[in-house]
């Protein structure tokens, strides 16, 4: 079998310490990898230098990810056509935002049969009557299949080699999900696959909104009982949402990493939580606080339970998922805080 | 169909919120349940009163629950025979090393048709070539049903009316089920009941066991990523046993209350996370650490890793629970806590 090549869209913090485990095994495994990892780096200028030539020069992303060395046989390259032109396997690793913009760069310009790997959490943002899987949105732009690797992992913490796990969803876990996994699996990065693509990613997309209701009861001082109790309701709902618009996936799938940990995760740490608290604290709108508090980085959060909202509501699915629906009308001020537990005391998991 | 009088054996913290729950219950629900609740009592002298007369006179347990008014329905019985014989229903809160002793008490003196429910979180002190659940001693003792309620139940939180859930497990959900349901829900304590008994007794004896575990990563200073991991891992492992030892539970039953949710609370607040988290910090011995840091309860998680240790050893099963075994060694000193990751690494949960 030909060696397959690696290209990552993307080098923030996450991109960053992915291309550091993946250098490290694509140099490791020369019978399935080409050596060379190709890295797309939006240049920007820092302290007067180029940052891909930093990159390529220093080996390391001193604005992204300042610190950690990245191996020497991943490269900077500015623009993502020639970062893609040759890879087998483009592991889109950018703010969702860009998604679209980016992908339609890339068609035609790739090779037809590559297969594609989102690490992106949240949604697509396209105007539609629904939602969209960031790995639909590519897959639809560059017609090839893509993958999801989503998990418990906060960046810093992968770049740092603490021991922790990700889960990869795949329709084809024979062979892709086989050349998925040991392109990621570590001595400090445990991969699971699962056939559940679009449950895998769908998790990492709802979580954040559980995230802003535990926020919330972080804010109000609820205790560790309440708060056991919003991420549980939460976790039923990204199940009983999986099951109603993406039928089919294992109830096991939501006990792997991309469930369960990244959930737990992200309600206790997390910025998404670490905002919506402050929002009940301080009676300082949500836009404001995410300019205060972020550092450029946007919550997810109430954006997608805006979108779930209106998917929910054009299916009349409402009632089925308070939290959800909770979520939103905190955020857009319809409802107060307080009012949250009133939304779940009836809730239809109480059976 | 006649009333059910309701007896609670146990006025510890637990059982005394869980007093303020059911004696308000029992008088809302007059045409199900006889309005007297007694409450066992272990009489001591508190300020120069008897405990049982302050309870009486004042309804508030100044000793374990101190603020908090107790329904003047329940009356604090400090003779454990007189405290059930006309019950329908027998709530079982005591420390669960006095289970045997109490049960023993009242063999041929309770109604023959009572059943019973235990809230004791841990597994029998049975000298035994395996474990015992709590349930099934009481259950062999007296020949009555056993039900069980767990959940992520911190005492003083459900006290204070702060909102939480419970999960109850009954062999009998229709009858039995329906019965303790309207005897625990309230506007801020929330059960679901399902058939699995087992399977929700064993979360509330395993946990602990978790928790251990994330103590440790704790002290070792790992982070959220490794901890999550931890936890996820240490819920396969519960599902996992419960699935070789008490086969036939839902995969559902691990959602609930008492799954997901204490299992978490456990691993974030709790007492077994504190003391392990302390031992890996500090050098001393794990019972020195019990003695100073928890006020005269002592902490069940290792207890119950050298149980389940002993079950798994004779089973030849100790390859299938690396996390289970890698607490009961760190426990006993068998191993060190930085071993733990190494222990995790090549879990079979990564297939």
């Amino acid at each position: 079998m030909a060696t397959k090549n690696v290209a990552i869209i993307g080098s923030g913090n996450w991109g960053s310490a992915i291309a550091r485990i993946v250098g490290r095994t694509t140099k490791a495994n020369p019978d399935k990898y080409g050596e060379r990892v190709n890295m797309w780096v939006f240049e920007e200028t820092v302290n007067g230098r180029k940052l891909s030539e930093i990159i390529n020069t220093d080996h390391e992303n001193v604005k992204y990810l300042p610190g950690k060395k990245l191996p020497e046989n991943v490269f900077a390259v500015t623009d993502v056509v020639e970062t893609c032109k040759d890879a087998d396997i483009l592991i889109f690793v950018i703010p969702h935002q860009f998604v679209t913009r980016v992908s339609k760069q890339l068609v035609g310009k790739i090779k037809p049969d590559a297969i594609g790997l989102s690490l992106i959490k949240g949604l697509s943002c396209v105007p539609s009557d629904g939602i969209k899987l960031v790995s639909d949105e590519i897959k639809e732009i560059l017609k090839i299949d893509v993958s999801v690797l989503m998990g418990a992992n906060i960046a810093p913490e992968v770049a740092n080699d603490n021991y922790c796990e990700a889960t990869i969803g795949t329709k084809d876990k024979q062979k892709n999900g086989a050349l998925l996994k040991t392109l990621f699996h570590t001595d400090f990065f445990r991969i699971n696959v699962v056939a559940d693509t679009e449950a895998v990613e769908l998790c990492g997309a709802l979580k954040n909104v559980v995230a802003c209701a535990a926020g919330f009861s972080d804010g109000l001082g609820y205790g560790d009982n309440t708060k056991a109790a919003i991420i549980r309701l939460g976790m039923m709902e990204i199940v009983r949402f999986v099951t109603q618009f993406y039928p089919g996936a294992q109830l096991s799938t939501f006990f792997e990493s991309c469930g369960l940990a990244d959930l737990v995760t992200t309600c206790y740490g997390g910025r998404n939580r670490r905002v919506c608290e402050a929002y009940v604290k301080s009676d300082k709108p949500l836009a404001v606080l995410e300019k205060e508090m972020l550092n450029g980085q946007s919550a997810q959060g109430p954006l997608t339970a805006d979108e779930v909202f209106e998917l929910l509501r054009k299916t009349n699915s409402l009632e089925k998922y308070p939290l959800f629906v909770a979520v939103k009308r905190i955020c857009k001020g319809e409802l107060k805080a307080k009012d949250l537990i009133d939304c779940l005391r009836t809730h239809p998991e109480y059976t």
